[in-house]
Order: C-alpha cells, then sequence, then structure tokens
C-alpha cells in the first residue's frame, strides 16, 4: 500500500532526480558565485520556511565551513508584523521555496531588490514570484512534488548548496563529491526494508528527540520535521552541543533518541 | 519549600536587579552604540548558548525591527568541530554568557578579534574568559546565579539588549519604556499563585509545544527550555508561522499549547 502513496514514489525518486540536476548546465551557479566573488559579499540572508528553512541551516554550515561566509536566517516576521525590514546593504539575500509562492519569503527577496541588494532564489518553479524577485535563479528541475510532505526537492535543495560551494571553492574533487551522491543515496534506499524493521521497535512512540550537529544539524531538523508532519509525534531537534545544555535533563532510561551523524575516518561529527 | 529554593529567590529578584541595572551609567552601551554607528556595521553575528541563544534571538527581532540591523546566529561548531571560522568582515560579533565561561563562544570571540572584527561581550562576569575577548563589555550586574536554570541573568540580558536598541534609535521613548519594564515584572510575579493554580490542571502533562513570534519568538524558546530543564516535559518551541507550516499536523484535542503572545493595542503579534 505504501508503495502506491506519493510520498513513497517521490523518495524513490530521488536518485534519478539528483543525478539529472548535477548533470544540468551549471551555469546558473556558475554566474551566481562569480557574482558573489566580484562583489565582495560576505554576508548571506536565507528567506524559507519549513523544509527550506532546513536546507538553509545545511548552507550556513557548508558556505561557512567551506566558503567562510556567514549566514543567517532571515526573520520573515520583521516583514509581516513589524514591516521593518533590516538592512541588507553588502549581503546576497537568496530566497528557498519549492513553489515559490510563499507570501513573505517573496516580501523578503522584494524588499531586498528594492534596497539594491544581490538576489537569489532555489526552486522548483523557475516562473514563480519568488524567481521574479531574483537576480539569479537556481532551478531545482525535480518535477511536480505532489506528497504534501517535501522529500525529492529537499534532497535537490541541499545538492544545489553543495554546488554553489564547491563552485566558490573552485575546488573540482569537492564537485565530484557531490557528483557521488546520487549513487550513494540509491545505496541508502536499498536500506529501506531494514529501516521498516527497525521502526517497528518503535511504532508506539509518542515523543522523541533527534540530535545532529555541523553539516548534519539540518538532517536533525529535517528528520524531526517528517516525524511530526507523517507520524504526528513530538520529535524536537538539537545540537548535541545545546542538548547537553540544559535540554538532557528531559531523558531518562527508555526516551528514544535519534542521532543524525556521518561517521568518516573513524571521526564522529564530521 | 518552594520559596526556599535559590530558583525562586532569583525569579523575585528580578525586579529589583533589572531597576538597578538599567540606573547604572550607560557608558558602555553608549559607547558600542557609537562605534557601530561610527563603523557603518550593519551585520551582527551573536555567539551563546542556550538561556543566552534565547537572549540572542530577541536582539535578532529587537535590533532588526527598530534597527535594520541583520542579525545572525553564530555556528560555534564552526569552531570546535571543522575549525573553519567564517570571515567577519563588516560585522559586530557580540558573545552572550552569563558566565562567560563557555569556551566556543569565547573562541568565536577570540577569532573575530584576531580578524579585526569589533567584538562586544554582554555577560555577568566582567573578569570572564570572554570579556577579555571584547572591544566593549556589557556587565549585567546580577550577582551570583546559584540556580542551574537561568532566570535573573536572562532578563537581564533582555533589558541591555532593549537598551542597546534604544540607545542607537536615539528615540527617549524607547528608553522610557524600557526603564518601565521593572515596575511591570513586579506586577507579573504577583500574579505566581494564579499561575501555580493554572499549572495544577496540566501537571500531569509529558509534551507541549509554545507557540511566539516576533519579539516573543525569544520568549517560546525560553519557556520551553525552563519546562524542559525543571519538569523533564518535551517541549517545543514553534513561531506561529513555522507551526502552521507542517507541525500543526500533530496537534489534537486536548494537545497541550501555550501561546507566548503579547497583545497590545488589541493586535495580536505585538
Amino acid at each position: 500500500m505504501i508503495r502506491e502513496s506519493y510520498l513513497y514514489r517521490e523518495i524513490h525518486e530521488q536518485p534519478k532526480i539528483l543525478n539529472d540536476l548535477l548533470k544540468q548546465d551549471p551555469g546558473d551557479v556558475e554566474r551566481l558565485a562569480l557574482a558573489l566573488d566580484e562583489s565582495g559579499i560576505s554576508h548571506i540572508v536565507i528567506a524559507a520556511r519549513g523544509t527550506s528553512d532546513n536546507a538553509a541551516r545545511y548552507a550556513q554550515y557548508v558556505l561557512g565551513a567551506l566558503n567562510g561566509l556567514t549566514v543567517a536566517l532571515a526573520t520573515p516576521s520583521l516583514f509581516s508584523i513589524y514591516q521593518k525590514p533590516p538592512r541588507f546593504k553588502d549581503a546576497l539575500v537568496l530566497g528557498i521555496s519549492q513553489s515559490g509562492k510563499s507570501p513573505d519569503i517573496v516580501a523578503v527577496l522584494a524588499e531586498a531588490r528594492q534596497q539594491g541588494a544581490l538576489t537569489a532564489a532555489i526552486t522548483n518553479r523557475p516562473g514563480s514570484h519568488l524567481a521574479r524577485q531574483a537576480d539569479h535563479v537556481i532551478e531545482l528541475h525535480a518535477g511536480e512534488e505532489r506528497s504534501v510532505a517535501a522529500t525529492k526537492t529537499y534532497t535537490s535543495e541541499l545538492a544545489m548548496i553543495a554546488v554553489l560551494s564547491a563552485t566558490l571553492t573552485g575546488d573540482d574533487g569537492l564537485l565530484s563529491a557531490v557528483k557521488a551522491v546520487p549513487a550513494l543515496v540509491t545505496g541508502a534506499l536499498a536500506a529501506s526494508e531494514a529501516a521498516a524493521q527497525a521502526a517497528l521497535r518503535w511504532r508506539d512512540m509518542d515523543r522523541c528527540v533527534v540530535i545532529g550537529r555541523g553539516f548534519n544539524y539540518a538532517t536533525s531538523f529535517e528528520l524531526a520535521l517528517k516525524l511530526k508532519e507523517l507520524t504526528y509525534i513530538v520529535a524536537e531537534p538539537y545540537s548535541s552541543a545545546d542538548f547537553r545544555h540544559g535540554p538532557l535533563a528531559m531523558i531518562q532510561r527508555g526516551f528514544p533518541v535519534i542521532l543524525a551523524y556521518l561517521l568518516c575516518n573513524q571521526r564522529p561529527n564530521c
């Protein structure tokens, strides 16, 4: 039954969509990277909601660690409630939205454009309101996403952020590493049955925490969001550093904790 | 019994501490405001953990809405895990920490200073490692905080952020409004018994969400953190906008929701 759902189909479309996306002409990303380089911009403000906001969290770490950029997540309420937008002087303002329709995200880009700031959009809809406010549009080419829970557009957003980061470094090794991702996603999907088996143990859980850090801080947020949207359990994301700094108190034996970590070179946290 | 706890005492010290703090010579804040004005800085990066990170969230909105500044919350993992600090060019880097001891927060300030960026600290310990890395030190004068759950230092941090914002605007009306806060805190504490009565209804709750937005987005985070630290329940903070964007699905009849809202002039969200 689950195999017939849009969600299941879209999850399994990811390797092909990522592969096709990474074979596209990278001209749009290269032009944005060039504009960033030439302007000497070192601050990025990202406007996004929900799943795309988690892609923004990934951007915060990857563009920080690999490109030395400081990345602020925009506070759309400054626009929608207080009508007091900040000054975007010397910043790139980047909107991330699958649909490109979210009015408060569009409002941030429109304000940035009016202030003369450099603007860009990462979206699945190049003809959207958001795209029309952007100097640079990076299209996701993910096809229509019919499930309410975003999957293939999330991983496509991450891929394009990684490509932007690698392009800015000029490091071909990084770009090759990104291009190896679709095959790794295929490998991860092959573990679906094992994951389903493991999930049986926890099918009655009504709350959990999800811990990640660094590049996988975004993963912990996105995993928690998916659990909430799809299973209605209370799942709260944390960085391991913040978790130790207080909330650890709420954990007792048997409390479900999900770790969103990548182990590489025998070192955690990388 | 509860009346004898450090926590209870420190909560009730707040009106006096805030009142004394707001009567201090504001020279330190004025010098920081002047340095910001003269440098033309429009980006602030704040490094903080736990409760102080929630004060940073407040700063994000108040310095954005009233002073047009973009505020990024620092990602200390970039320093502690990846050893790849971003460039702080043209930014004020502000550390907020009661103790001024947290090594990763100190590391952010030290890096900023080495890069030649303007640095500042808001701390209860002017002799701390953090303060020593800061060009400008704003002291909280809150006395020793013995409870593990921060209360008086949190509200003191908020007060100094509000004073900084008001000083930057040069609007005496705003400064007067901040100075009226200690009396309002006294009024709020007078509702303690009523709050204790209301809490009885929920003493068996094991999870809840806390919703706030704009200036009170920080309040929702801090309220959720206090519930987790002190009662071990799973309390998750949300902006109302993000909450509608997915997680709303997990709510059903009887699910506890706490609203951290201020109603003013008959308008919510302000």
